[in-house]
């Protein structure tokens, strides 16, 4: 059952690489978790003011899972779409799709467990408020 | 739960690189994914008898996920152990998990789905013989 | 000595990925040789209409070189400006240039030397008519 | 002119991934980079006693460059050869080479030239004592 992109409302457009494809001629699967992984961290610094260098607060994934619908090639464009499942007190878990440009149907769909950490002492905290207020509104 | 070594019987060392660390100073949540990979690959081809270039068949991955326990970072020496989860017609689930040297406790454990599909069609098929007489002894 | 963005008039954008950043917070040395290995491919795909699945030509790199003058870091927006700094009979020398978006001045300058071979044989063979056509009047 | 390993006398193993190949079926131009940068924080680490955390500097890579002879695939095991070409003031040149298991000529060879920064402020700074002593008598 591959998503439809209506699912998502906010998109990151990625470059794909050469090196991404893989001996088989396609993107390797490893790679698609470095656009979602990147399309988190793109929200979290642009959307949510994350300061990836001087916060208190620094976010771990701890969970991650793909599904494949589609093979995907460079020099394929390809927009990932993000939206959020569900918001817990020091947690959040992302729904992520890959979409090849012009596409309605997902090529891939993941999801994304993240914890926020003190950066100290790698213990989990809250979600901070400038983070959690985008969130809930997101 | 963190799983022990005792559940997996193949191991395969892999050396961590520098760029593997992200900007956080540990082993990025993507790379791991690319040693249960390099992994499965390995079996494939160095016990099972696939031949990358000429085999009629290819495996895609249809499905992957990965629980991280522990960080790990460069120069950090890891294993990665291999099961057999379960053999289907045209489709082998894999059971992964990252030790630390010396550590009896898995860092990570993950899942991949791989699929064998036709080479000029990429329609899924039969795993090859050669191939699941392996899988059933492992 | 920086290059000047005049110096180039090809230009492909990237996007640079959250993994690119290594421990010291910078985008990894390695990277960059990605970002100007995607350029070239992209040229030859795009503009010289090059099959990397079909086409009895490939294309190898024999030599590369980067001088780095500023560092980059996720999620900088940037551009790689590539230009032809030679034609030979088997092998093209291509200057490239990364450039932040809206500097002028490169933040790290390249060079790549390619070499066609024949797919099968991997013999440097002449570069086809339909690349070379292009690389001269570029 | 392939160099011999006679040339080199601290060598650190890499293990190849099955993504370092790309859609020719060889490990990447880029991804020899990686295995160079490897070595050489290898060595600055576990030889030097660098910490890269918490000690005052930290080491750029300011030039590099690649000369390729022959091409590897995974799952090729390999070694890289590391030497010390020159020692300035603030930054050191090393000589690399990447060896196939069991060859005695080099399939590749390169430079990285180094320059060693104050972590705060990012300018040059005399190579710490305890690095020099060690490239000295290297």
């Amino acid at each position: 059952m591959k998503e439809n992109k209506t699912n998502y409302k906010h998109f990151n457009s990625i470059t794909t690489r050469w090196m991404d494809n893989d001996a088989y001629g396609h993107v390797n699967n490893v790679t698609y978790y470095s656009y979602f992984d990147t399309t988190i961290n793109h929200f979290l610094i642009n959307n949510c003011g994350l300061n990836i260098k001087s916060d208190p607060v620094i976010a771990y994934i701890v969970h991650s899972d793909c599904t494949y619908h589609n093979g995907i090639s460079f020099p394929d464009q390809i927009e990932i779409g993000l939206r959020i499942n569900k918001i817990g007190t020091t947690s959040v878990t992302y729904g992520l799709a890959l979409f090849k440009k012009g596409d309605e149907e997902a090529s891939a769909s993941a999801t994304f467990i993240q914890v926020f950490v003190n950066r100290e002492n790698e213990k989990p905290i809250a979600i901070p408020n400038k983070i959690k207020e985008v969130l809930i509104l997101f």
